[in-house]
């Protein structure tokens, strides 16, 4: 598992790619972690209002230059992005040594491993700057063996029709329901930028095949004690290319529940084979029989993300989604989570 | 894609392990390989019959040193053994470095890579031999799109109520089936031992999760013109924490059938938990229904592994399970496969 120290003053690393889909990393941070955001580092949009490109971020500046951000303090460059590959764009180099000859901290979840680096690994170690490449593998690795089964909290799993369809801000809003309703809740991140949103967690998409439910059923493990764990999921079991990550946290985290997670007006794949979603009751009953192989879990409730769409669409579609399934459906965003809160059991 | 040499001459390292069960692949290489292999390399056994070990061996010598084999001109060491963990055993290194100064290639399943080893590519580097790390993940990284349903080869899939059942032996004999039959038959090698029988594989349990279906596909595609392609499965889509690498394998390689392979008289995993293996109905609906959700797949027969039963108790446990699964039920090893065979279609 990863841990990132508490910084407070963050720089989120854009440049040339901020957008609530382009620079995905960045604009979570700007929800999640609003009130630590010191600014957005992007030359093509510095000066203009960071509300413009993601409507729910602080009123932070856009400023084009590490040193232009020193009145700000701050105390870590985030980098913001989550490119398919996970390459370091050759654009962001230049900021990423200003930021580590300047001493700030830089965290990064890109699968190319900026501490690999030796220019920037060279650069941190002469200004005491830290590296912190979330996407490593944790080690020791450790093969899964169930122990997630025996916890005291409810765990809970958000799973996916699609990738990129809201799982982390579904687990994210589900935890910060419970506890407001004074719920002793964990969320348990397991991709990049829930882990830098957490402050830990491990990316089980960049362990090796035999270690990734290992690397869930640790983490899982380090939440045993709450009332309820909020785990954050990733891909999908019917994704030709993701699939074994989803069943890594399956089996890793062994659910009580499951939310599924859709993004309204989806019909296919984001990424190739781009062929038809699998049908709702195919894919909730491969989630089911799947997981019940280890360890029992029913799909107990869908979150709708209707981002785009009007009130009265996602009120329309959100009815005959729960008539269709006899689950309860609900918007995390638009409407809160309360009815799902409940369907979990927690 | 690993491709190995085509090496005629092996010499089997297994110091102070060989058996049937310790050595593993050595016992495998000894029924598949038996024509290539001059000799098995082990102090604690020299001079025994190799036959007392592993039943089904050729007569070759057991040696103590690397220095014995001179007379018997090998071209290569392959590491005979997959331990848990896959580190090298201390007692091994001296062969391996004494087979390296003599020119011979080394072969090697470990997750941990000779080639990486300071002193071992120093010594092969002198000598001109080649290190062979057949666990190493490939390179490029591919993200799987579904590509494998498009091949024209008939694809079949060898899953596992567990591991160690005989996955790869079944895989091995269908398609040596296949072949006496007239049928252009590949077999697709998955892990350690598959790639040293057949002289190309990927290990699929090294990748990283969001590129082991990817690297099944590819995998795959190379034997896109066979008329039936046999893919060797890795442990079990009920396995706590290895059925990420089981559904890389049913995603990856988007079979058309599946064999189902079983150890008779094993109840429970083998591997912590130590739990009851799932129902026999639930483990069938559960591969059918998540091989579905990307191209559909029945289990078509059933490999029943009777090592150690008499004759007796294998035929009535044969029926038994006919009867009840309402499928073909043969041992590959004792029977033959040519019911299963007709069974998958090819």
């Amino acid at each position: 598992m990863h841990t990132l120290p508490p910084h407070r003053r963050l720089l989120l690393l854009t440049e040339g790619q901020l957008g609530v889909f382009t620079a995905k990393t960045a604009a979570s941070l700007l929800r999640y972690r609003a009130a630590d955001v010191v600014a957005v580092l992007d030359s093509a949009a510095a000066g203009t209002d960071v509300r413009a490109a993601v409507p729910w971020a602080p009123p932070v500046p856009i400023i084009a230059s590490v040193s232009d951000a020193a009145p700000l303090h701050p105390d870590a460059l985030y980098v913001g992005i989550a490119p398919v590959g996970g390459a370091l764009p050759p654009e962001m180099r230049a900021h990423i040594r200003a930021a580590l000859a300047a001493g700030l901290d830089v965290i990064s979840g890109l699968h190319e491993f900026l501490a690999d680096d030796a220019e920037l690994a060279d650069l941190a170690a002469r200004s005491g700057a830290r590296l912190f490449d979330v996407r490593r593998p944790p080690a020791p690795r450790v093969v899964a063996s169930a122990r997630a089964r025996d916890t005291r909290c409810r765990r809970v799993l958000t799973v996916g029709t699609d990738c990129n369809v809201g799982k982390m801000v579904t687990a994210l809003e589900l935890t910060a329901a419970a506890r407001r309703a004074g719920r002793a809740a964990e969320f348990a991140a397991t991709g990049q930028t829930g882990i830098m949103i957490a402050g830990r967690g491990v990316c089980v998409d960049a362990c090796v095949a035999d270690f990734a439910a290992g690397a869930i059923e640790t983490l899982v493990l380090a939440s045993a004690d709450a009332d309820v764990c909020f785990i954050e999921g990733q891909g999908s079991i019917g994704h030709p290319g993701f699939s074994p990550v989803t069943l890594a946290l399956l089996h890793g985290a062994c659910p009580h529940a499951l939310v599924l997670v859709h993004q309204l007006g989806r019909t296919h794949y984001r990424a190739p084979p781009f062929t038809p979603l699998p049908a709702w009751r195919e894919l909730i009953r491969a989630y089911e029989h799947t997981a019940a192989l280890v360890h029992p879990a029913r799909v107990v409730g869908v979150a709708l993300n209707t981002v785009g769409h009007s009130d009265d669409e996602a009120r329309a579609a959100t009815a005959a989604l729960e008539a269709e399934l006899r689950l309860p459906v609900q918007d995390p965003v638009r409407e809160g989570c309360d009815r799902l809160l409940a369907a979990v059991g927690a």
